[in-house]
């Protein structure tokens, strides 16, 4: 059975819209976009077309690839203090030049609706809530939800360890009662750690999880997304022999990523 | 083979004792124990012998059980604006009227020598240097690093998903490029896990780990402590049988407790 992102998010964002039309403020978020980065340029527009379907404002900030870190943390510190601005997101990636990590300790929590700064991921990791959850692992597990499939219990392996998805989507597993196996680049015996999972997120970026690793009746969530051979858009997994063998599974394009982007409004949409 | 923490933590000490010798400052750990629990009261009075050992300055801020929440955030807010103290450490558990989190939440970062305030857990999640690592994950590191056990590319089980051991211990296991399933009471299958695992440690506090269930030349580490039925000290691990299967193996006590002592001293020795 598909796990259907772009209806599910579609869901979400007429909630978010609903919740927005009854606020007595209008949230802001301020979306920082440096140098000229194409990808980058597309999905920030994508999130400022999002805002707009749920009457959240939004401003880019477009600043020149070659701005100084100082300048930059200057820039994040002066809306922090805007009261008229509500989130503020820093697209990544950043220029070389520029220390990523002090970038995002520079966002005011309460503002972070990408939820990467270390307040809001130690909260999380801790276990009291966070402003904001990870845009990602948190639409993830609002798709597992829509579907009532259960977290609890189930053994879970996440291939990926980045900041962005793997590592805040292994903690909001433990917090669900789940048993989690953080799998990434060191990791022996990928194979027969996907075979026993219930539940395998593959956050890689390459054609990995293959129709013989999976376990029957299992769910698979794909945020892979890159063009293969053919210029076609495809995930980590190898969907059409995958899809017969197992439970649930996420199709790329329409399955995270419209969960991630109707994710951030439903952040973007929380004023502190 | 014994992990022997005993000896590993004296010479941790004598590294600490020396680094002190030479600072300028010389480190004031402030100790906050609220109420007359006589556990907490052995391992206070223990935490101010190791600091006397090593040449760190210590206060025991004894408070009245029934002390209001408030009174107990100022106390602590007094003592993070108080520029002669360098290190702050709540003594847990703290009575049921107040907010472990919210007194947790207070301490500053930089004086927060547990490593358990949201800023220095969410830094150890990114991967960015937290102020502070919480000690007994940093002690186990410290344990197996001296026995040069190879974590990178291991397969660990952890067993507990506290605050304090087993989440962090995860962490830390990860970004030293280990592969990490964390396991709890929703865990089905534990057996299984714990069969497969290069190293094991376990943090719950009944005994839980049995011969059959661990890999030939595995290693094990033992954070339970608690007394048998004999009234003798004992920890997670059935120790006489598992011992002569595994490679290495920590003896409760003499294992993991002291190298939470030493690696509590090594916090509290560093000043920001």
């Amino acid at each position: 059975m598909l796990l259907d992102g772009k209806k599910v998010s579609l869901e979400i964002l007429d909630d978010v819209k609903e919740r927005v039309s009854k606020m007595n403020v209008t949230p802001h978020l301020a979306v920082i976009l440096v140098g000229d980065n194409p990808a980058s340029e597309i999905y920030v527009r994508n999130k400022k077309l999002a805002a707009e379907k749920v009457g959240i404002m939004s401003s880019i900030i477009k600043l020149d690839a070659n701005i100084k870190e100082e300048e930059l943390l200057h820039k994040i510190k002066e809306l922090n203090n805007n009261p008229n601005i509500t989130g503020i997101l820093v697209q990544l990636p950043l220029p070389g030049h520029i220390d990523k990590n002090k970038v995002i300790t520079t966002i005011s929590p309460k503002k972070d609706v990408d939820g990467f700064t270390p307040e809001n991921v130690g909260k999380l990791s801790i276990g009291i809530e966070p402003y904001f959850y990870p845009a990602t692992p948190q639409g993830i597990i609002m798709l597992l939800k829509k579907y009532n499939i259960k977290i609890e219990g189930a053994d879970v392996v996440v291939i990926g360890r980045s900041t962005i998805v793997g590592k805040p989507m292994a903690q909001m597993f433990i917090n669900n009662n789940a048993t989690v196996t953080l799998c990434h680049s060191y990791t022996k015996d990928l194979e027969d750690k996907i075979k026993t999972a219930d539940i395998v997120v593959s956050a890689v970026g390459k054609k990995i999880v293959r129709c013989k690793m999976v376990k029957k009746n299992s769910v698979i969530i794909d945020v892979g997304i890159f063009r293969d051979s053919n210029g076609k858009l495809t995930g980590d997994v190898d969907f059409d022999l995958v899809e017969p063998t197992v439970k649930y599974i996420s199709p790329v394009p329409g399955g995270v990523g419209p969960m991630t982007i109707a994710s951030l409004m439903y952040n973007a949409s929380k004023v502190y």
